[in-house]
């Protein structure tokens, strides 16, 4: 199966398939300036937590290697203001920060390695390498999600998902579709439940595009209609991605994860998160404590720049928070975690 | 408080308020041939099961006071007819069958009362003034139901709704909406969350614009932020209206209305039903009896006319049933119903 490559490092450049676009249009840009790459984050070109990780970690790597800078100081300066401006594109999926902390010891590293003239070619090489590590892990990452969470499943069902947790979110096969393309790879007779997910609707835009692209069945329907399908639709499980898990298994998804859970408990459906341990982030020890992206009324009050409502107050929050107890297992790329999740979560990170 | 008028009796004609424009456009129309209000109805220029019922009311009036016919016999066979088109219209909102029947009722009265020559002419009259009593009546029941509800509610609160439960779905004040319009008459400190309810944005479009006009504080989400807010946003109540109650209390109302009340029970937010004893269906033991409305794909695939997803395939169920467990209570114009619905239900129904 050759799925689609949302991000992608180039002697040329960043080329980003940019996600505001699709399915109407498949367009590619070629970043060459950092500040684009940010901006892309920021603006949702590209989106998805752990594809979020890897915009950061090229853009890293595209800043140093485009520096000017003659000296290891100088550069230093530079690459910390552009660990700054990336660090403030999107505030709720964790791995932006891990790319970005990974980064800063990698170049701690390397300007230690070599203090001679010419440690600042080292350390762009090294940071140039260092992203396509990152993307490379991350595939490998997403495959082992997959296998995992395949087990999980049904031999036939429908499988419920949320928002697009795929390829175009990881630059791998992705993690909620990965498991479901392990599944339909495996022989499975898998349908896919497709809320659209709104207001930004990657899931009838991305999502249902990369099915598509795909010839894994599935049916669109609108966010409303989860519940009624999770009582009457025969679904045999509820796979989603994470943007961050806290310690205790809490875990921050696209808004509308929660209820989704929630319904999927009372009609006791399964309900899986997938994520690689890079979305752990163990410094918190609950979901409450989980920074919640707001974005703009206008993205409520009008779709796809249409006005769709009078002119009145909205809120948009990006996210929310799903409590551990929701959550039949985690589906990491170290194995399946179950509650208790402090303790299941712990061990797969010591395992690394 | 002067609400709006969905839908007026005319010596012109019925006049209705043409819904699928708000709220871009405040567009009446003049029909003057049942057959067109038939085809209002199916395409969601009225819509709301009270007003659908003030709408066949009204229809069956003007096809009778414009037939041609010179007897009784010929009267009743094209009443017959008109009575069956309207039936064809909207399957889910049993108040549509409460019209068709009293209507059905009524012409049998007026055609024994007099079977004089002018009989004809008498059951015209008649069924013109019964169309009227019934929209007196709806709103009258609008004010009860409001006033009742109102008793329930925290003297300040966030109410989250559900679709458009409003004057525009009834003819008066609305049942849910009349609740809450009740409350800010009454001096409570109300703000109302409205989900924008896709596919139609009942919720963006019409609840909204309506609540607007009214000075009425909300604010608009989208219908998967139904979730966070029922456990972090302090909402005191939801108040829906219903398309049909079977025996048991089971209520379906507008898509996704299953998913809100089962959250807010995880989350003990009160759920209130808001409805006329016209929407009871005595006939059906449980809500699993109730026919659900699959209306068309393309409304979900695609917005106001925009395509917003790649040509996949999507469900549209229009309906959604809420088991009676998940209702705190059924608020109707002869006071409020508790569990066991069926006692209390038919209590209010002998009551009449």
């Amino acid at each position: 199966m050759r799925t689609v490559e949302p991000i992608r490092w180039t002697s040329e450049g960043v080329v980003i398939l940019d996600q505001t676009k699709l399915p109407g249009e498949v367009i590619y840009h070629t970043y060459t300036d950092y500040r684009d790459v940010a901006r892309a984050i920021k603006s949702m070109v590209i989106r998805g937590a752990p594809a979020i990780g890897v915009a950061a970690a090229m853009g890293l790597a595209l800043g140093v290697k485009s520096s000017k800078a003659t000296g290891v100081e100088g550069l230093r300066a530079e690459f910390v203001a552009m660990c700054e401006m990336l660090a403030q594109t999107r505030p709720t999926a964790v791995d932006l920060f891990w790319a970005i902390d990974r980064f800063k010891r990698r170049f701690e590293e390397l300007s230690r390695e070599d203090s001679r003239e010419g440690g600042v070619d080292r350390i762009r090489a090294g940071l140039v390498a260092e992203a396509q590590t990152v993307h490379q892990e991350r595939r490998e990452a997403d495959e082992r999600i997959g296998r995992y969470g395949a087990e999980l499943l049904p031999k036939s069902c429908r499988v419920m998902t949320q928002c697009n947790a795929g390829a175009l979110a990881t630059g791998g096969i992705g993690t909620a579709l990965g498991v479901i393309r392990m599944a339909v790879e495996g022989g499975y007779r898998i349908e896919v439940l497709v809320p659209e997910t709104r207001p930004y609707l990657q899931g009838a835009r991305l999502t249902a595009w990369e099915l598509n692209q795909d010839r894994i069945p599935l049916t669109l329907i609108t966010d409303n209609m989860v519940g009624h399908f999770l009582k009457t639709g025969g679904v045999g499980a509820v796979v989603v991605g994470a943007d961050r898990i806290a310690r205790n298994g809490d875990t921050a998804n696209k808004i509308g994860t929660y209820g989704i859970a929630v319904i999927a408990k009372e009609n006791k459906v399964p309900f899986y998160v997938a994520a690689p341990l890079s979305t752990l982030d163990l410094s918190l020890p609950t979901g409450e404590q989980i920074p919640i992206e707001e974005r703009s009324e206008e993205e409520v009050t009008h779709l796809r720049g249409m006005r769709i409502s009078p002119d009145v107050h909205a809120a948009h929050p990006a996210f929310d928070v799903t409590p551990a107890r929701f959550i039949t297992a985690i589906i990491t790329e170290r194995g399946v975690a179950r509650a208790p999740y402090e303790e299941s979560l712990k061990k797969m990170t010591e395992a690394q």
